[in-house]
């Protein structure tokens, strides 16, 4: 049952006297529920368990934060229709995307219970004492990854589930041995709730301390505000906005004590398209491209809204393909009516902009809060000397640039932010032949993908999602994948410490058989 | 020869008309060189050789950075005399000490060089594709380090050598594949251009391509604030005050694109003394802890300047012996006048707090420059209640706490702020009946020492030196050892990429027989 409450560690909580609800875009109406905000004291109180609940969690063996993370997938599985239907309520999104996000949220858990199971993930490095090495004796030292502390997750708008109450950041968190607050999103505050039961559920369920979990709503900025100025909170994830991160990013780089804030933010993916797959293919990746700029209704942080190319009558007849394709996609619902105010303000700045051509624009009614997707082109020499047109579109729009040549082409990447992704799309050995333009896709990325498409994000280790600013607040870590578990955690390390006192992770018997470096060899063995 | 000047690559540089002169504090004395301080011109330059450089750099094959770094420390070899009685006129520390630190540093860049010949730290991990999977075939995904860009390092006072031109931040930044620029430190100059020219003529010799370093010289901070604020900078490394640290971070926060700062700044450093030792062997530890305090007139990072002890018998008889023991160490020099008047003052104002006891203090006269080691008591509660009791006093100078109690003593240490080190001294079984005590100093620290002391910091892999705010600025990482190169590098996923493109860490047939993880094992094999 959606209760509208916050949940302060195991406690439902309603203290405060401001409300919000949900909206449903789909029926254009309001969601019944009434949502009660966090008060200042509640906050206080969610922070102060969690600090209380670290001392005991970050001690916790790496089989039992694996049994809690199981069982938190099991029990949003438990949630059933329920979930869902809310979660399609407060989306507008369709039932066939809840399940399949479901299934990615679910399988981000088991993933990094797996990863704890395990449990080389600590990278356990031993250097064995020297006592007889001159001038001085060699100490013996021990590392491994230990825990931050209270970490506050900031839901995002886009991915109700697999970005949000029991997501990637609060999943690798969880797994690092860090508490979690979540600051519920206020577009999806039932499925928030929701999903929030059911951690408390497997905490309850596998023992963990009370507070190592929290979920706060509030439809404003000032409960997330307090959360990263309060002492006890240690690092922040957050995925949204570039204006949204970075104001919490500036925030904590204040603080007394500042601290990490990993933010995923926009991003407009560029793709290259080079002349001879444009000219061998162009009808089908027009097709393809169709496909990948409205997904999802454009609202992926992935969605490719910049295509790059040489001039050329290949290119023109592209674009027309392109723009063909796109209107004969159904138009589809937007999150909330925020965003798509916010699409049609900004696209109507975008192609108000000089030199910019509408190439497609579907001028058919739809629905209310229905996104028309938009194809624009310009200039190579034109979108250079326009900062402006670098910024994201959040929706279903992608702009073309026509550039005049190769350097052109180069000129304009590596004058372009931060970026999530680019992709190239090449025939046979071209890519080859574009080793600058290659270079400095390279420098302005985090992924770089070959002849296909930026958005679906595959949830696997060797993925990167970040990349140089604004993409991500720090390039230094990825958001998705195992390896996300790094934002969370510091080196520590242990000086001719007692065998018996040191960290499982780090006795001589090796008593978890995990992979460790020992003396600069990687090996499962133990120190005799 | 010193010329001082500034190095803008390989080209010797003097645009401005400001100077400064180093000075010798065994003579009390100006060193004769004159250096001239870099420009806005300069900088600019500096960064801009740095911006293009870093385009070829970032490809430069780890055999040959290797070549590079071991070449940067036979260089330094080759300075020879010339560089020692540099270090020595420049820091007023004996010759001793300058050629250990010589050897570290040699060390260093030789154990980075070691790491890149090896080639397994770029981290390389694979995700095969699965093109049948369903619902979707999953794409190939590759992952590896790659170098951020420019780096700045700000030279340290206190390690002319091992913490400045080619320290540890330098070797690690160069290692990942990172042009440096070094804001040289106004107190030793002289020993800077030495190693810049070292620096400059291993490239030259290496092939590297010109931008790769620079050394600029400045005795204020607006070189250093230039450079932090200048777009094409890409990470900073500090090793120095926390006041210095933070206006770095702040300046780098405040950018358009934020930037890493890893400062290692301030700590005290506690040391932990458990009733059985200090009853059993006080009279021995009180010998080891005049020495740990007063080695290298104080000037360590590491120095132990809080001593942590439950009122007993034993610790007055303690104090007593550390008291006596350390006005027994021959008082020495100071890296700088402005060094000798910020301890003593420092020293003053803590001192006359209320409720200290100075308990030893060198009162015979002294040479300029030459510091007179102090010992101050305070009860566990004054020292509570008196945060300003918690700054670091650089120099030689501990204060002891007498806790009430154990439950003071752990109130005391979760109130401290973050650590580079904590000490425990315990007897036997002594430290396990202590669980509270040992988990409040897991949280405030990086390294955890157990009968030792903490100065004296190991260079290898599993070394921690870093800590929570303000022991650094970002505790994920380390400055010292082979780890702290992950510092200056991002991961990048290359999807679906063409295998004859991909870096060599990334090929099927593993050219570089590096160790990697292919889903999910760890293997130096081929794909085929």
């Amino acid at each position: 049952m959606i209760t509208g409450k916050n949940y302060i560690g195991n406690q439902l909580s309603a203290k405060g006297s401001t409300t919000y609800k949900t909206f449903n875009p789909q029926l254009n109406i309001e969601n019944e529920t009434v949502f009660i905000e966090a008060t200042s004291e509640e906050i206080k109180e969610a922070v102060q368990l969690a600090s209380e609940a670290f001392i005991a969690f970050r001690n916790v063996s790496g089989v039992k934060k694996a049994a809690f993370l199981n069982a938190i997938a099991d029990e949003i599985l438990v949630l059933g229709e329920a979930l869902i239907k809310t979660y399609c309520k407060e989306s507008g999104l369709p039932e066939g995307r809840a399940i399949g996000e479901r299934g990615r949220t679910v399988g981000q858990l088991q993933s990094f219970a797996k990863l704890l199971l395990e449990g080389s993930w600590v990278e356990a490095t031993i250097d064995t004492a020297q006592p007889n090495r001159e001038p001085q004796p060699k100490p013996d030292l021990r590392k491994l990854l230990v825990p931050l502390g209270p970490v506050v997750v900031f839901g995002a708008s886009n991915f109700p589930l697999a970005f949000s109450t029991a997501g990637g950041d609060t999943a690798a968190a969880l797994a690092a041995g860090c508490p979690v607050i979540v600051k519920s999103h206020p577009m999806h505050s039932g499925t928030g709730e929701l999903v929030a039961s059911a951690i408390l559920q497997a905490a309850k369920k596998t023992g963990m301390p009370n507070g190592v979990f929290s979920n706060l709503n509030s439809s404003g900025i000032e409960v997330g505000s307090q959360l990263v100025k309060h002492p006890g909170v240690k690092a922040v994830g957050f995925t949204g906005s570039i204006k949204g991160g970075r104001a919490l990013y500036d925030l904590a780089a204040k603080r007394e004590e500042p601290i990490p804030v990993f933010a995923e933010m926009g991003s407009i993916n560029p793709v290259v398209i080079l002349p001879e797959a444009l000219k061998n293919r162009g009808k089908a990746l027009a097709k393809t491209y169709a496909g990948s700029i409205t997904v999802g209704t454009g609202q992926f942080c992935t969605n490719p809204g910049l295509l790059l190319a040489i001039k050329s009558e290949a290119l023109s007849s592209f674009i027309q393909e392109l723009s063909n394709e796109i209107v004969k996609v159904e138009p589809s619902c937007m999150l909330h009516p925020n965003i798509v105010e916010a699409y049609e303000n900004k696209k109507e700045k975008a192609v108000a902009q000089s030199g910019i051509t509408v190439t497609a624009a579907y001028t058919t009614k739809v629905n209310a809060n229905y996104a028309r997707q938009t194809i624009t082109t310009v200039e190579g020499q034109t979108f250079l000397e326009n900062q402006s047109l670098h910024q994201e579109v959040f929706g279903p729009y992608s702009i073309v640039v026509q550039c005049a040549n190769a350097k052109q082409l180069e000129r304009i990447i590596s004058k372009l932010e931060g970026q999530l992704t680019a992709t190239v799309i090449a025939d046979n050995q071209e890519a080859s032949t574009y080793p600058e333009v290659i270079a400095a896709l390279q420098n302005r990325v985090g992924r770089l993908i070959f002849n296909g498409v930026p958005t679906g994000v595959e949830v696997c280790a060797a993925m990167t999602h970040g990349g140089p600013y604004p993409a991500s607040t720090d390039s230094r870590f990825t958001a998705i994948g195992i390896h996300s578990i790094k934002r969370w955690v510091r080196p520590f390390s242990y000086q001719d410490w007692p065998n018996a006192l040191l960290p499982e992770a780090l006795k001589n018997e090796n008593p978890l058989s995990i992979n460790r470096v020992i003396d600069g060899q990687q090996t499962r063995d133990q120190i005799k």
